[in-house]
């Protein structure tokens, strides 16, 4: 299961609910990691059609096959929309796969997740493990169902985890997300001459990240008081975020610094910056780049942090949890 | 009805099919124009639904009703898709409106019309007048029913009309048009993730709007070869077109020159430039800007010719029609 | 001096800066202004060339002329960076003219503005009339010398003046621009690849405009806490502000709406929204829109705010701040 | 020398010009090629900086060298403007390396070099071996010096070249460029506001690249009639040409299918397709994706190519090139 060693047998895996963004990204993915063949990729609507017809960067020779012939993989990736999840998500797990869910059917607990977004068909499997990598490797490597967490909350989590130990009083999420970020349905909010040359704030009445956030936060029961509004921006992927902070105990500029260099010492998807991060130094890659700083002026701090929504805020850090649990390096098949 | 007469009643007049880009463009350059009082906009999904809560830009009281309520106007803008304008543009007429068309409905010989389209349910019609105002003028200023010309062939028929005289015998047509032109209806090839960062060559088969040009040029019996390719580039609005022509007798440099700036030297809204036109000079007006040039090294012509697609290829044009219809100075209104 | 009078004698005025962005834009105005005529549009380097083969959308036959060419107008529009402006508007207004000046010279108090750009040649004359119209009118139509605003302070001051009432108590502006606020001067930062496809927050040690946002808010010797931080996204113009704040006497919802909705009533370029504003809504005008909500969830307000940044935020305002100089209707030439 | 030979010494190679977008791409993909080293990356501007306090994707502990310190590698790539490139071609030639000049110091014949560009400094070295891969891969092998093409031309040539059994009479190319190609110097053309939402026609009057189009069809002496238009569309990276031919000998459907088919039969990074090439599908790639049509309307054939530009038309051919000069595998390195 090393990745020169040839002779080892890869493990199966399958894409389930392949023909969005995540779907073919995923699948791209696969097939250049080591460790991983790509045996299934599911779609309803496309079963029976060549897989490189539909997603020309998808170099296979696989067509799809519909959800319910996925049977008998080592790893499942499922990538489907919330509520359509939840039942194969369960399927695979008891069929012995272990299983990454993208969709926010098994982040929260149920009580939460019924609250925005109806009563959960098997409250009794959540919440599941949360796949934030780099915070709960742990439990990740010995799960056989993670949930891969939101694009929002990967990159807000990883910038607030040093600042915890400061006590947090008040946390501001201000986030520009591209529009890959809305999924590849067409809609009028998705049109070309929608998003071009626009800048919007939606989701204000609450967004489904929000609990999200609260429970990565610890706060689901309540809490210091947390906004979060989303913004999107005219481009395709790539999600910036600055998160303005205040705690009980400020720390100086180089106290701060060092928290962050500390928390993140050894990670290898995680950069600690001198200056404000670019998207175009994360989109293609799995990293996340975080550059935390005082705000003298304000009397608070401000942290700005980078990914990739696709990839650290979705496939990407989906194959890092998959590379956890299954033992294999945590980078393997990694940008 | 003149500009600045307050006392004088203007006409009424009504946008049929209001939702989409045209209509609601239309309706603004309306709401503006010092003749012509708006009082239809019709959408039978949004009838009832105030205008401006659904299109802000377009600063009316009114409410969208059903197309059959449009009754008793002075002056018409069908905005419908083909096959659906019909009906109404025949309605309107025998109701004693004077109507311009923005559909590629009255655009053709009933011949070939059925061959792009199918069947015309009114081909006794066909062809209505062509509204390329300004090589149709009189026509139009006598006509009640105006065939308004698609964006594409508007931009190349005048790039190419000073050209006729030198014998026209081989044209090809490489347009380049922003995403408004495939209308305001969300699909794959309208999201933004599609369209960003790309450039597509489409409609390579054979574009609705090839016979539209070579009827233009009066070849839809035989005639020269023509070539027309569509690409689609990442931009909202805008049609720049590099046309490579033969004729039979090539003109020196100054004689090209001189062959377009006559033929268009009292037009207010075609512009001869001395160098190529860019987009940005043309979107927000109804202007057509035209640079010719003599390929010495081609052997051949090159015409680049740029237009707004909303404006001069579509609704700007169809207003001047509408102006010469009405005997109303021709630039009331346009920007 | 009424629209409609042809006999009234126009008022002669200067943009003084015509190369950059907004002195091409003011002279695009002014020519399309009722009661102005445009007699000088200065440029030292471009001094001699005709104005409109520089800028095809300013059609005049007007050449550049120089700096210090400029002498007994009504109306100067001084559009030249921090420094070169102040010794050119001094002279202009002591020359007679009213002048506004888009530049930052004249908007701080004297040891403020030491602080940011260095020593003022003319502190007796600091801070000049602070130019936000609908906050200021009344001083400005007494003024002589007017300090038009910067494009973040507009729209911030706008969106933050309703809630003075409440006692601010914490307020962070987070805003994002496009890339003509950065000015027409080509540099890495402005190259298309640079822009394109990416989000920057920039400034964070301290952008120019934040002693301003005090001043504007009465706080520049001190006052509750305020966070600035401007992003630059990938688009031409327009900024959207969004402001988290909290106050000590928190309102209700709609005690929150009345408050935007009273304290703008009368306005013609501000506009009290019920959703969040899109630039598409304000680019192209000279509006600025605002929409305000309680945030139940973080315990705060958060206000939305969107303007134009060369027309609210530079041209427009300087362009209704002459008319309030003037004494001619404050909507007159402004779209 | 082999990809899995850990143990092979890689060989050192050189940047000259690192400061770039091609510079810093080579460097890029350099550091991921199993055969080479990165051993210099040169600017006299920068020289002494750490390679990646400047091109954070460029993961090197390397400071930029001045360019005369580059001696003794095996081999180097020069990314270096006409007229710099040639002195230090010249210079590591006779220090023995392999070189790979991206400049167009040594794609043409010395006569036609002098008419565009002036006098070369050293004729009796023109032309270079023209490294079109797909094409001159034997001279390539054999060579210490290879001319890399334009980009332009290489789409060109490639598109070309299977036509070329057909007698080719008249051949027009109509090519759609991102800014990338304008290369990374600040302009008022490279400027996001002049880029963004337009199109522009440029060298209309001749473009540089024109000649090495007629000596890559073996026209610098004459020859049917070529004529070529470039544009610079509002996108980073990624040429569309659009390739309007006719030949003396026009082919039915299939066997204008078949000419392409077999002449890439064999080639990993030139892909023929059955529908129009989409830049999304060949940027990030070394692939030249073509699709060739007969249009019978127009009588002739149209070929639509796409690469991206500073990749298979620039960095990813250098490499290709450099990998058949050392005898490595053609594809190592390059994505």
């Amino acid at each position: 299961m090393t990745a020169d060693g040839g002779q080892t047998k890869k493990l199966t895996s399958a894409v389930v609910g392949g023909s969005g963004f995540t779907g073919a990204l995923l699948a791209e993915l696969i097939l250049r990691h080591p460790s991983l063949q790509l045996t299934h990729i599911s779609s309803d609507t496309l079963a029976g059609t060549p897989v490189s017809s539909v997603l020309p960067r998808v170099r296979t020779e696989l067509s799809f096959c519909r959800h319910d012939e996925v049977t008998g993989v080592d790893a499942a990736f499922v990538c489907l929309p919330d509520g359509a999840a939840a039942p194969l998500v369960k399927r695979l797990f008891d069929d012995g796969a272990r299983v990454v869910d993208l969709s926010p059917d098994f982040r929260l607990r149920a009580e939460v997740y019924a609250q925005w977004y109806g009563e959960h068909p098997f409250p009794e499997m959540l919440p599941g493990v949360y796949g934030l990598t780099e915070l709960h490797r742990e439990q990740i490597a010995g799960a056989r169902l993670v949930a891969n967490p939101g694009c929002y909350p990967t990159a807000a989590l990883l910038a607030l985890e040093p600042l915890r130990s400061l006590a947090l009083e008040d946390v501001i999420i201000d986030a520009k997300s591209g529009a890959s970020g809305a999924g590849k349905a067409p809609s009028e909010r998705t049109h070309f001459c929608t998003v071009d040359s626009d800048v919007l704030a939606y989701g204000v009445a609450g967004h489904r990240h929000y609990p999200e956030l609260a429970a990565g936060l610890g706060w689901d029961d309540g809490g210091p008081s947390l906004t979060f509004v989303p913004h999107l921006v005219p481009l395709q992927r790539g999600i910036l975020e600055t998160i303005y902070v205040r705690v009980a105990r400020p720390p100086t500029a180089a106290a701060l610094r060092g928290l962050f260099s500390c928390a993140y010492a050894d990670e290898p998807f995680v950069d600690i910056c001198d200056e404000p991060p670019r998207l175009r130094d994360v989109v293609g890659t799995n990293s996340c780049r975080i550059f935390p700083m005082v705000d003298e002026r304000g009397g608070r701090i401000v942290v700005i942090a980078a990914i990739d929504n696709l990839l650290k805020g979705a496939c990407g850090q989906a194959l890092q949890n998959m590379n956890v649990m299954l033992g294999v390096p945590e980078q393997e098949g990694l940008p």
